[in-house]
This record gives C-alpha cells, structure tokens and sequence, in this order.
C-alpha cells in the first residue's frame, strides 16, 4: 500500500503523542490519554497511562474524530453545541459517539493547510488537554487548530 | 485460569450485592437492582429484586460503569454533568449507555487505595441507592467513594 | 409494582444460579458463568465465578435469551442451527448476539407447562454447563427443558 | 486514582508494541497494527503503521480482546471455531466483532500466573503475527500464551 504523503506518518504521530505526555508531566496533570487519528479518522497512535479511568480512550478519539468530522476543533464544537444543542445531541448519536463538545480536540494541518489528521487529549481540564496537544502538534511541525492554547470563558 | 489477588473476588461481590438488598429491606426502599462489576467494568454478580422494571439492569451496570470510566462516583458524574451537559449526553452514546449522572454508582477502593470495581443501585431515590451501596461496601472491608452516604442539595 | 404469580421470583432464581455453583464445585468444572433470565429475557441473578473470561456473561445470557426466543433449549438451537447455519447466523445479528448455538441454555417452566425464565450456563465444556442448569432447575421444584441432562453426539 | 500494580503499566505496553515493530522491521513483515490491552480489556497502546489498512486497529484489538474474553489465545479460539462455526460466528456479534479466529492474540502472564492483559497484532500472516506478539511478551519479562510461536497446521 503506498503511503499518500499528506498523511499523517506514524512517526510523527508517535512523535506527538510523546510530547502530549511530556507536557503533560512537566505540567503535573492528571493521568492522560492521547490518541492521534489520520485524516480519515482511523487511529494510528494511542497512549493511555497509568490510573486513567476506562472511558478515556473513547473520549480522547472522540474528541479527535469529531474536529475531522466537521473540520474544526472540538472547542469550536463546544461552542456550537451551546447554541444549537438539539442538533449536536443528534450528531453525537449519528457519529456513535465521537462528537464531543469539549476542548481538547485538535486539528492538524500541513504547511500548505492541507488537515493531515486530528489528535484529542483527555484526562485534566478540557483547556489543560487542549494545550498538551496543541504544543505537541507545533512541536511537531504542523500547524494546530486552534494555533494557540486558549482558555475557556 | 490464576485469579489476581487484588481483583474483586466473587465472594466479595456476591457479600456486597447481598448487604445491599439487606440493608434497602431495613429501609422499606423500593425493589432494587444491584451489579457489582470488577475494575474492567464486567459484570461479577447482578441481582434484581421481584417488582424492579425491565431496564432497572442497564442503570445500575451504567452507574457502576461509568464511575469506573472516569474514576469517580456517578454522584460526582451528576455534578460534572449539571456543567457540561452536551459532553456527558455525548458520553452516553459513547460509552454505549453506560455513563448516568446520578447518585449510586460508588467506587470500590482496597485498604492501599487501588480501585478493585465498583458497584452500582437502582430502583430507589438516587440518594437512597448511593446510602445502601456505600454501606455495603464499607460493610465488605473495601473503602468506597462517597465515603460516606450523603445527600443531593 | 404486583408481580406476576408466574414470573421467575428472585429467590428461586438465586437458588438455582447458587445450585449451579454448588454442582460444578462437585464436578470440579472449570470457572463457570450463569445467568437467569425472566419470561421476558431480562436478568434476575447474574454470577461469574473468579477467573471466568469477560465475555462469559454475554456467553451465559445469550443461551437463556436464545431459549426464551425461541421457545426451546440451545441444545435444539444447536441441533437446528447445523441444518440452516445462514438462518442462525443472521439470528446471531437480529438478537444482538443472544443466540447461541451451543447446549447450556435450559427453558425453566412452572408445574403447568408455563414458561417462566432460563437459565445459561457458560465456562466449561456445553453438555457440562448445560447439566448443572438442569440439575439446578430441577432441585428449585421446576421443570426444565431439556428434562435432563444429555450428552452431545 | 492509585494504580494496581500487578496491572499491565503503559511503560510495559509500550515496550511490548515498540517491540513488536522492531520484530516486524527484523522480518521485513508487512506494515502491522499492534493493541495492547489491559485485563479489563482496554486499549492502553494502540500502533498502526504507516501503510497499514483502516480496519487493522479493529482486527488488532480484537485478536486480543477475543483472548481476554475466553481465556485463551486467538489461536485457540480458531481451533475452537473450526468444530463450532456458529457459536464463534454468534460470539463475533455478542462480543462487537471483537472474537477473531486467527493467530495473533496473546495473552499476558505475570510470573504467577496471573493475566495481565493481551496483545493483538495484525497486518501480515497470521503466524507472522503470532511470532512478533509472542517475541515482544517474553522480551517484556512477561509469559505468553502460547509460550512459543508456532506455525498454523
């Protein structure tokens, strides 16, 4: 099977994965767990440590899967979903799950805005995660959505 | 097939299913279902009670389910709820109907703070539910979380 | 909530999930799952014995449920599943994997032919788990089906 | 939450996936999917590589998942489907599609006997599989099941 080279490579998914966890250590956060999807939302890399509860895995692919599914971030989601919360009930039955209004679901970009893949983190805070993947995704040189870590209102 | 020693032994199971049936006989509750489930979320014994509806199964495997799936009690999983409702309507889909927010799904800890399984009551107030579980599981030796029964505000 | 007179009570269903237990303690059969469903197929006592694989109770229930479905033991599931394998396997899917071709799950009926539950037996060999259910059913005054136990060709 | 620590850390699920990558790399195998899943059945490492198809992180865990539920390899649960092809085909369906009669599930032992967890690999031959999940559980200081790769007859 030839490899399309805007995919995400598992190398670098690895790469980001790792990083997730790293930031997170440094910043003393609950037991994480990270999982990075490629651009067609299937799984290449998931890390799940040590003391997280046994929904995390979901949560983190859902957070993921949903950013591709509409093509922005699962904070974006979050957002959405307040005004319109009927309707992302039904999208969160539609997409079996993987429709999370949380923060913590991040979009990957190529260089060239090309979406490469998606990575959620969950386990602390919905801003906390958000940033552990947001700084792994920039570490890794591709660009995040959002770019920056944000806060919650 | 060799038993870990620190997992929920059935013995152990079947003594808080017992105590929790006891102790709602003592407080004339309503007919009641309990599963106590191992740390993996599996069903180790399920007992309902004469009288308890058809679904009354499926709400206390999702209280105990869930709690496991977070790491918390579905009481705090009510609270979590009451904040961002559209992420745990998404749970529930996501864990397949297993995450309720209510009281009476409690943790199950041994004496070093490792979580064995948890145990989950239904068919009673929210509140009555949590007061039999948590005495069962003090009852069996295990430290459970609440800690205490306590009441909704 | 009245009950109805012909429903499998709980403590007929305790006794006969704890006469299984007590039967393959006697045989010395390997870690044994029962389960004893109601006319209506829903779970009354739920037991899985230490060291019992995780997907034993959906093993267990499913050779009641199966029973109930049909109106006839998962022995004669079995014996009619070798003669239409397709029919049965698109059961497999319409009952939501509740239909299991293999012996173990026993129809309990009341003194007057009615049928008031099952019970399945998962976790040793199927002539096995099927006579400790029809041990079982026959030691809480009920007739089970089939009447005794029987050997597989 | 406090961690068990007879559980399958992440630190030693990940040094079990990375080695069955270097496995495959040795063998030059076609790019694999490997899952390695606590005893409860959750995912704790999940690598797919670069080129591998989408369904192989389904196929990986349920290899592993499969071993879980019944307590023996995915090896032997092919054993066992060829004498009982609809009980196994019914079993996909009640376990999710996470029952696969083929090599390439392994469980995890302590050196006491207890099941740790499993590993799945999935992406070239069957016993290709088998050998890299049986290599990396050893390497770990963990006992597989099987004890050795084999070769399918």
């Amino acid at each position: 099977m030839k490899v399309d080279p805007t995919m995400l490579s598992f190398d670098i998914a690895q790469r980001i994965a790792h990083t997730v966890l790293e930031e997170g250590r440094r910043r003393g956060t609950a037991p994480l767990t990270v999982a990075v999807l490629d651009a067609g939302g299937h799984q290449v890399v998931l890390y799940r440590q040590d003391g997280a509860g046994i929904v995390r895995p979901q949560i983190a692919v859902g957070k993921a899967w949903g950013s591709l599914g509409l093509g922005f971030s699962s904070r974006g989601i979050a957002e959405a979903a307040k005004r319109f919360p009927g309707f992302f009930d039904a999208l969160a039955v539609a997409s079996d799950g993987r429709m999370f209004p949380a923060p913590g679901g991040v979009l990957l970009r190529d260089g060239s805005g090309v979406i490469v893949g998606a990575v959620g983190v969950s386990g602390d805070s919905s801003d906390v995660d958000e940033a552990c993947a947001v700084i792994a995704a920039r570490e890794a040189g591709l660009v995040p959505e959002p770019a920056v870590p944000t806060a919650s209102a």
